[in-house]
């Protein structure tokens, strides 16, 4: 197809989509003629796959460029893309808290890990790590503390997931359909997940909410 | 306190204060000459709130301030303050697909909804419904309907983790507690969950990246 077939099946305007082949996001369409150029329905594929990176999964254009350099460089396993993912939306803050403090969240943090059975010495170089640490430091600091035994309920929930999802993985045909799977599981599953918590919570507070007015 | 000591006890600059203030952010201090302005604990933590919201939670400064808003305003509920969370950190995001697509989305997440419970009436005003109706359109649209299974595991998790939420926020003692902790749940609770996945992910594809070689 032409571009103008690209643009109009993808949502994607021309010149976003001459921008994202410069930038190498999108492999070159194929040349057929001095002024004619040919793309196909890996293009199609892979505009879709920007766009939920973009609009559903909030990934800055960067961050975007980034998870596919990685996707399109040969040899890459499903284990290395998942590192890249979550690096990919996961975002930097800065640290917060005295150093005393940070201490203190990231011992919590190590025991909260050997609870579950992960293996710390790798989860430092997560980012899920340092993000936890400025949660526990914040909660402490802002006298919400119990809070954190919260922080139990969701390690498991996050156990229990992250089996299910590696499963539903390891069961797609091929690696290419693999390695998408895991950039969109990384990225849209944090959405989905957030998104059904809004509903469960709004449930659950509707009911507390109904109880408390008819007692 | 002086503004000086304030800004030092809370990481937050002197002109940044002042904007808080202007901005209805940050209540004034209590005017003691006509250059001294005191300031005392719940300055503190009002400013240590914001930092937590705009940091932690990644909101931006107009979000901070909407919820802020309704946070002080007299006579609100800890559902109200819910409801006004939940929109903050919720990104509205572009319509995907075509209407057929969203309609077969909206079914789908309906249906998502009366397998757990939840009471779909009051669920299609919640940020979440549409966050969802965007994220099954999505994979759809990427062929990766599979992972699709998934969401019911999220979903009954999202049920488990509201009631141990909602049970813990029930336990504080003061509502000006319960409200920020509904505020800091919301907010903070999103991210502690997407960091303990991440962590949990790696370790789940770790372990399963090491079984592979030992085959």
């Amino acid at each position: 197809m032409r571009i103008g077939e690209l643009a109009q099946r993808t949502g994607v305007s021309v010149p976003t989509i001459k921008y994202y082949t410069r930038e190498g996001m999108l492999p070159a369409g194929e040349r057929t003629s001095p002024n004619q150029v040919r793309y196909d329905e890996s293009h199609v594929r892979r505009l879709k796959l920007i766009r939920a990176m973009l609009e559903v999964g909030g990934l800055s254009i960067a961050a975007v460029r980034e998870v596919l350099v990685e996707v399109d460089t040969p040899g890459g396993t499903v284990h290395d893309m998942l590192g890249v993912a979550q690096l990919a939306v996961s975002r930097a803050s800065a640290e917060r808290g005295t150093a005393e403090e940070r201490m203190l969240a990231e011992r919590e943090v190590a025991e909260l890990a050997r609870r579950h059975g992960w293996n710390p010495a790798k989860a430092e170089k997560n980012p899920g790590w340092s993000m936890l640490v400025q949660i526990v430091t914040t909660y402490r600091d802002l006298g919400q503390g119990e809070m954190l035994v919260l922080l139990d309920r969701y390690a498991a929930a996050a156990s229990e997931l992250a089996a299910a999802e590696l499963a539903v993985v390891g069961e797609m045909g091929s690696t290419d359909g693999k390695i998408e799977g895991v950039v969109l599981g990384t990225v849209l599953g944090d959405a989905a997940m957030a998104a059904l918590r809004r509903i469960a919570q709004e449930d659950t507070s509707q009911r507390v909410a109904a109880r408390a007015e008819s007692a």
